[in-house]
C-alpha cells in the first residue's frame, strides 16, 4: 500500500489526524520538498514529532528512480509526504500511476492547500477565481521580458471575465541560475513578484505571506506599492483580483489593509 | 478571539492537529452544517471525539443573529466550525468582518477542501481548472430549463479555453421545495447531476463520491452513462474535463475507469 499524505500548509501540526495516523502506521516514510516546503518545521522536527525516520527524495529520486518507494509499498505500507496536498503536483500522479501499474494499492490523504488559503485569507470568493498561474524567476524561463506572456495572458483573460487569479510564486530547490545545485533553495517573495508584474500590469495585488501559520500577512495595495514592502519569510502567494463584490471589497479593506483609493468600485 | 476552524472533508479525523487543539482550548464551540457537512461523522460523534459541546447554528443563526457567537469571543475564546475550509463560503467572511468591527481578534485554521480533492483524486491538474460553478436543484432556481444558463456558460467558457470545471452539487439543509423546513436535508448526487447536464452537453464527466473518505469513488464516463449509475452516499462532486494532457488522460483511464472510447485524444 502506498499512501500519499499531504502535510498541509505550514508546520508539523498542519497535517490532518488521519494523515498523522497513516504516518505512524507506516513501515517506511518518504517525502519530497522540491515542489513546496513546510516553512514552519524542518525535516528533523517532523521526524521527532512523529517518531519516525523520513527518507527525503529529490526530483530525480521521485521521477527517475521511484523503485525504492514502490518496493517499500509492496509488500509493506509506505507513506509519501509533501507539503500541501500530495496530488496537486503532476509528478505525483505519475508516481501513483506507476504504483497502480505494479498492482500496488494507493490512497490519498488530503492536506490543506495554498489555493484554498488564497481565497480563505483574502476574503475573495473561491468560485470567482479563474485559472491559476505560476510566476517563474526571470532566469528560469527563456522569454526576453521579465514575465512570460502566458502569465500576463492568464491574468488578463481572467480579469476580462471579472475573475481573480492566484499566482503561485516560483520555488527553486536543487536547481539554481547555473543549473543543478543540491544546495540551492530559493523562494520568490510577494514584493519581488509584484515588482515583476508591475512592469506589465497597473492594478491591485494581494500578497499572502505564510498562509497556514499563526500570523499570516495579508496585504492588498497597488502592485507598485507592494513591490516596495517586505513581507518576511516564505512562502508567499500573490492574488490579482478581478471584479470585486461589495463583501470582497470590504474584506480587502478590513482584513488586508487596502487603501480606499486603490480599490475599484464594487460590481 | 474568534477562531474559524475547517473540519475538512469527511469525518472527525479530517481536521488538522492545529484545528483539534483550537477546539480543545476554546471556551465555546459553534458550528454550521448548512453549507456542507461531514458525511462520515455526526455532531454527537464530533462532540464525543473532542470532549466538547457544539452549538449548531442554522443559516439565520449565523447570518441574522450572530451576537451569541460574537459575545462568546469577547471576552473568551470561541471556535466556529464548518466542514471543509470555513472561509470558502461568503457567509463566514461576513461573520469575520463583523467580529473585526467589534475589535475581536480572528484567526483561520484551514481545512482540506473539495476543490483540492477534485484535482487530487481525478489526476486532473489543479492549474488547469477554470472558474467553478454550482448546479442547483431545478426547484431552487427560476429558469425554465433544468440547468441555469450560467452553469452551462461557465462550463463551455472553460472548455473553449481547454480548462476543466469543478461543478459543486447543490445542498439544501433547512429549506426544501416548499420553502423553509427545519427537517429538510438534500444532497444532489453525481448521477442526477450528470442526468441534468446531459440535456445540455454531450461530453465526459468525472464523479467524485465521498472525497476524503477511506474509499472514495472516482468514475469517468460519458454524462449519459454516469446518469445511469449509483455512487452511494453523499457528498458528491462532478468535474467536466477540458483538454486532457497525456498524464491526465492516463489518470482518468487508470484511476477513474474511463472507457477508452469516451476520452478525447490528449493535447
Amino acid at each position: 500500500m502506498l499512501t500519499f499524505v499531504g502535510l498541509g500548509l505550514y508546520d508539523e501540526r498542519s497535517i490532518t489526524l488521519e494523515g498523522r495516523d497513516a504516518i505512524r502506521d507506516a513501515d517506511r516514510v518518504f517525502a519530497e520538498f522540491y515542489t513546496s516546503k513546510l516553512a514552519g518545521a524542518t525535516v528533523d522536527e517532523l521526524e521527532e514529532f512523529h517518531g519516525i525516520d523520513i527518507g527525503v527524495r529529490d526530483r530525480e529520486g521521485v521521477e527517475q528512480e521511484p523503485d525504492p518507494i514502490l518496493d517499500a509499498a509492496n509488500p509493506g505500507d509506505a507513506v509519501f509526504l509533501t507539503a500541501g496536498d500530495t496530488m496537486i503536483s503532476t509528478t505525483h500522479v505519475d508516481l501513483r500511476l506507476r504504483a497502480a501499474e505494479r498492482g500496488i494499492e494507493t490512497r490519498v490523504i488530503h492536506g490543506t492547500t495554498a489555493e484554498a488559503a488564497a481565497a480563505s485569507l483574502t476574503g475573495l470568493q473561491n468560485y470567482r477565481f479563474g485559472k491559476a498561474t505560476t510566476l517563474p524567476f526571470p532566469y528560469a524561463h527563456g522569454a526576453s521580458s521579465s514575465v512570460p506572456t502566458s502569465v500576463v495572458d492568464t491574468i488578463e483573460d481572467n480579469r476580462e471575465r471579472g475573475l481573480h487569479t492566484l499566482v503561485y510564486l516560483d520555488i527553486k530547490v536543487g536547481t539554481g541560475p547555473s543549473g543543478p545545485d543540491p544546495t540551492h533553495e530559493e523562494y520568490m517573495t510577494g514584493d519581488y513578484a509584484a515588482e515583476l508584474l508591475a512592469e506589465e500590469l497597473d492594478t491591485v495585488g494581494v500578497v499572502v505571506a505564510r498562509a497556514g501559520s499563526p500570523e499570516p500577512i495579508i496585504a492588498a495595495d497597488s502592485l507598485e506599492s507592494l513591490a516596495a514592502r517586505d513581507f518576511g519569510d516564505p512562502l508567499h502567494l500573490l492574488v490579482i483580483p478581478g471584479d470585486l463584490h461589495m463583501l470582497e471589497r470590504d474584506a480587502l479593506s478590513e482584513l488586508a489593509g487596502a487603501p480606499e483609493d486603490v480599490l475599484p468600485d464594487p460590481v
